[in-house]
């Protein structure tokens, strides 16, 4: 049971963990924190929380549970703006999708709480982002990476994963390292693909035309493209390392696929073709019941 | 009305062509062509088509109307075994993905019959093949883009054009040329770049654990990885030269996100994001209702 929840960002991810908390009835009072006074106010009008806070000094005093909900660019002056108020007895987490910025803020303000700050990364998202988005099932049969602190306890970090698993999630851990890796390849690389698909279409003279034509192999393709710029710039900026490294794979992919199109050679670009189908359709039928 | 559709390559396209027509009452006797006698059974036992024909001889005999739905790197082969057959009064349709080819090989092969073969190719598709994965629905609403020849009749394009309809489809037209440019854009390169981006994660050490992380993002962009790959190789080689044209502007377009990256550009990042976001968004608000 966590008496005084703080969130900090009540948008999709917050606001949805904060209704799975209290159907869980693992939520006391929960308060909401953040940027836009609106936004605060949208998610009180639909009991997403309980009270906005004035400050972090208010916010903070008796909090059992803190989590970090804003795009991962606001990680850090976050931090360093709750570090005065945080009580050594506060639990803290994070939703950001990159870890290894995390750390470094982490590490950078609230040094003085090594032992109760926990991050973690759910995977779930929606198309839709802000209050009115939250739903208490987002993270139900969702992955949550749990990245723990050397210096977390383990009794912080029971804490932490229980909150998430109380949420519905599968809980994991992993080291920030590992995360940011992955996430480059399976999630960022994508987004950034996708984004950049549409922003090269969109600039051309003929886009009206191509867009008429787009159907639902272009729908799917380019349905990330769609997120929430902010956030992804933060994303991309947070990962780049991991991000370019993945995007230089990429690309030396594309040189192949490039030179397979420029010799004619169909039976290699069959063979890849049928290399890739063969997985994606393996990774359909294991992770898509 | 036509008394007798053939039909070459009853496969989802082709056994949907016979299912929409037949739901019309426009088709008299539907006659299955292909290579393989097992799908052209499994077609017969699920009603797709009334008869088997022996040979093109056979087939067309008194034909009405001919659609080629086979793979686009069959389409010359077969013109040139239908060529001699091919009676002055029965019309001919395609559905290929790619329409230079398909000229070509008309100019080819069918170059005695230039009035009655109308080029066409219907922007339906789905994840399955095969002739169970017919459907009468398939077309409806759909668009169906008819590029016919410089020296088709009127009274040809008009009856072609009047059997896509029948189907349910949305029936325009468009220049081969055009054709070519605008499917390159919005429906080829993603299909490429989705290959490749499936084939260069399952082939790495972890690919097991990279799988195992993917969520939503990853299943929509990479749901077309899993279409055919012969007939994926046949478009890319058929379509090569525009696809082309696409792949290198998009390569630029990697470029610069590679280089708004390496500099950590985050305001330019958000611009070019932003600026995707609301065409993807605005293009699901026209498209997708």
């Amino acid at each position: 049971m966590f008496e005084r929840v703080v969130i900090c960002g009540v948008g999709l991810i917050g606001g949805s963990f904060s209704l799975a908390l209290k159907k869980a009835g693992l939520a006391g009072t929960v308060v909401g924190v953040g940027r836009h006074p609106e936004t605060l106010q949208t998610a009180m009008s639909l009991g997403l929380i309980d009270e906005i806070a004035a400050d972090w000094s208010a916010a903070l005093a008796g909090a059992s549970l803190v989590l970090l909900a804003m795009p991962v660019g606001q990680m850090a002056s976050v931090m360093a703006a709750m570090a005065p108020h945080l009580g050594p007895d506060t639990l803290v987490t994070d939703a950001g999708s990159t870890k290894a910025d995390v750390f470094e803020a982490v590490y950078t303000h609230l040094n003085h709480r090594l032992q109760n700050v926990v991050p973690a990364h759910p995977i779930a998202g929606a198309e839709k982002s802000g209050p009115a988005a939250a739903f208490a099932g987002l993270f139900s049969g969702k992955r949550v990476v749990v990245t723990p602190l050397p210096e977390n306890s383990d009794e912080s970090v029971r804490r932490v994963e229980e909150a998430w698993a109380a949420c519905g999630a599968i809980v994991g851990r992993m080291s920030s390292m590992d995360h940011d890796r992955v996430f480059a390849a399976v999630s960022h690389l994508p987004h950034l693909l996708a984004f950049g698909l549409v922003h090269d279409i969109q600039g051309r003279d003929n886009a009206e035309q191509l867009f008429s034509f787009a159907a639902s192999g272009f729908r799917d393709f380019t349905r990330i493209a769609g997120s929430h710029p902010e956030m992804w710039r933060d994303i991309c900026l947070s990962n780049r390392q991991a991000l370019l490294a993945e995007l230089d794979a990429y690309l030396t992919e594309l040189a192949y696929l490039r030179a397979l199109l420029m010799q004619g050679d169909g039976n290699a670009l069959e063979t890849l073709f049928g290399q890739a189908s063969s997985a994606r359709n393996a990774w359909a039928e294991k992770y898509l019941k």
